[in-house]
């Protein structure tokens, strides 16, 4: 398991006329989220696509508990539960201070982008992990 | 059960640097389908919120098997698959031509807007929906 | 001179807590407008890119008249002012029945996508639009 | 004149089909550069607003030279030219390392929430900028 701590501070473009950040905007910010994590892993999601692998979304799953607001400093906790194979799972929470607002979690595929085919988690990544799976 | 499509051209800003739409637009797209689903049935989610009741987004799930491209006609199948009571569910099918893109489902809570607190559906809604679920 | 009416209804995703349209929301509305006003005149933008020319936006200017509110029935009305050449110029006016909410330009121009030179205006564009221009 | 840099990273939703930030995504990158230079002076946007003050903005323009690619660091470089009245104007450039991709400004106009009116910039806006305009 690794997980990584994201700060996003809350756009003013991002709530609605709730006064609400719009649900579907959650969706950037995970990705915010994920992609810090791999950043924190030593790997750049931008450096893996100029590589010819692509990641899209397979599923995505959102629990909305409370709301956010304009201007709110969010904690974007993500998680990678298990060793990726041909797929990685990454898991979220946004909490704003000792609240949490939702929990969610997606799944992804490796792809290589001249195929379209699905592929193996790349070697540097699963070793980038390893220590975090023992 | 009461289902209504919704046809949405994909804009270029809903676009990301794969050439899909990203994956947190169909969110949107899910809006649009339920806003129009309910207009079909003579409610304006407008008025709704005049009248002082607030539909947030409980739960969200999506599972995507194929991307949509910049410019794709999408046809959005969206059902009110029970009848609504504290809570409204929506289904939703993303179409292009004979292809399914991606299938999704949202729970919302009817909310009073000056307490806070989940109410029932209001009459006219239900009144609106029986003939769909004898 | 050439124009075009298109419709846009406003989602709820892009309003704000003002209750009003985000104002960088127009941009999108704008290239909705620009679009349609291509494919009156038998142009796709998306073939223009598959025959390996891009249109990237120089500048854009706005001006704010009356807020849009959300679920209103916007007419863009866009208009081709002059012949392009290298570059292409849009108007736009955005109404809500008889109110002018906003006015605005953009200068694209048409810039190859393997050299990312700028190049002319293809001609089956210029011929479509030379009736509109005598 | 009161500068402030604010640094951005560029999210792949705000990316669009040329891999480019799509054009309409900088209004929200300067949105976040003006409310950021109001909290160097010690004004946040929020309170205002919590204060009955709405500051919808009435012009944007923008040059762009260069576009940014996903992932990129941007600096938002924002200016207060001039010391507020009615209206409160602010510059952009936007920053990539040492190349400049853009240019733009907007004119913003305080407005009271209840009557809709302009009003004249709070007193404690024009006290924290006062040092800045000798």
């Amino acid at each position: 398991m690794f997980c990584k701590e994201t700060i996003i501070r809350v756009r003013y473009a991002e709530t609605d006329r709730m006064g609400y950040v719009y649900y579907g905007n959650y969706a950037t910010y995970f990705e915010v989220g994920r992609v810090e994590t791999l950043r924190a892993l030593g790997i750049t999601y931008k450096s893996l696509e100029d590589e010819g692998i692509m990641l899209p979304v397979l599923e995505l799953q959102t629990k909305y508990f409370l709301p956010a607001h304009y201007d709110d400093e969010l904690i974007i906790k993500t998680t990678i539960p298990v060793m990726p194979s041909v797929r990685i799972k990454f898991e979220y929470e946004t909490w704003r201070g000792d609240q949490q607002l939702n929990s969610a979690w997606t799944e992804l595929v490796f792809v290589n982008r001249q195929t379209g085919k699905p592929v193996k988690c790349p070697d540097h990544i699963t070793d980038s992990l390893k220590k975090y799976f023992p």
